[in-house]
């Protein structure tokens, strides 16, 4: 997939630490009933045999949804799944190395929390940009400062390729990340660890539309 | 490269948990210089991104001593690095799915510890099969029987591509292992872990090679 293919606007991660140990298949499934428009499959607990039965489930939901799935760490497994796109971190490959395993045809995505690694990111090739920790995360202690919405909105500004904004990021600082000019929200415990993941990805899904088209209409006027 | 063109004499297998704690590019040139004809990167403890830079190291001395050089677990990394081969174990990725990863031309091995699982490797792909753990070693718990030379025969004479025989293997077990078929020893802690790598590693090739010397001296008988 290419990322002006790509609907950011419900990037839904599922982690086993984050759901509770509920099955990654049941509360993607749920997810993706509610709206979400792609699937991260992240796991650190298991086996990359287990993830390769599991990955070729939620690669399944997501392609019966219609939404994108990506992998991540694991530029191999993405292969061998045939996942849209590989998410790696500051401990993984670098990306200009995932795309000479990967090829041209993936996606790949680089997490980063400050505007020099963001371009750093795109300058050796990263399809689009995960900014986090937005926010603080409670499932998740990330040792670091939070940037914040104006931290994200340096990050927006220093690259040309999509932000997605990732912690932290619920009801209240869901407008916060829009209008810093995010591509769209990475939601990872508030939904996969919600009792409704269906529900919450729904009620997500809701408050992004209602953005845009609050933005369309801004636009329009 | 190619399986045919594989020198099996000896095979260094270099784990942090192994060596003490000593740097992988020392104990590795060490090795090499003692005669070790292959060498697999093995490490559970370090980032991949810190396992690219040390890949390189090792990838460059083996290629500077004319050895194979082998990365365990990570096909994505193997392709990174430019490496000779792959080797996956039970919990990794199977070798038909990293074979697709790799392509054609990088050889792809499994561990096994029984002929059933030795047949399967084969079937589904792998160049050649590490039986292990042949004996018991001191470092590396592996909760499992240990399958002896007779086992180590059954492998043999179960498949047709060549068996790497790993764990235990020592000065006294060498010559079991070598009778019962294997194209050679695997080993790690008797070479990483000692005092003078160099030394251990210039010993068991010599054993080796006084091994082969017999056998070409008595098939000529």
């Amino acid at each position: 997939m290419k990322v002006e293919d790509m609907d950011f606007s419900l990037y839904v991660i599922t982690d086993t630490d984050a759901s509770g140990g509920r099955l990654h298949a049941e509360v993607v499934r749920l997810a993706l009933e509610g709206g979400a428009t792609a699937i991260q499959y992240r796991e650190k607990r298991a086996s990359v045999r287990r993830m390769l039965e599991v990955g070729a489930q939620l690669r399944e939901l997501a392609a019966q949804h219609g939404a994108a799935f990506i992998v991540n760490d694991r530029p191999d497994l993405a292969i061998a799944l045939g996942a849209d796109g590989v998410h790696v971190g500051p401990e993984d490959l670098p990306p200009d190395v995932v795309r000479k395993i990967v090829g041209p045809d993936m996606m790949v995505s680089v997490s980063v929390d400050n505007p020099q690694d963001a371009r750093e990111a795109e300058a050796r090739g990263a399809d689009y940009i995960v900014a986090r920790p937005v926010f603080p995360t409670r499932w998740k202690a990330s040792g670091r400062a939070t940037m914040g919405a104006e931290g994200l909105a340096e990050i927006v500004r220093s690259v040309r390729v999509p932000v997605l904004a990732d912690g932290g990021i619920n009801a209240e600082t869901l407008p916060d990340i829009l209008r810093s000019g995010a591509a769209g929200p990475g939601v990872t415990a508030a939904v996969v660890g919600a009792e409704d993941p269906r529900e919450a990805a729904r009620q997500f899904r809701e408050m992004v539309e209602a953005y845009k088209s609050r933005q369309t209409a801004g636009q329009g006027a």
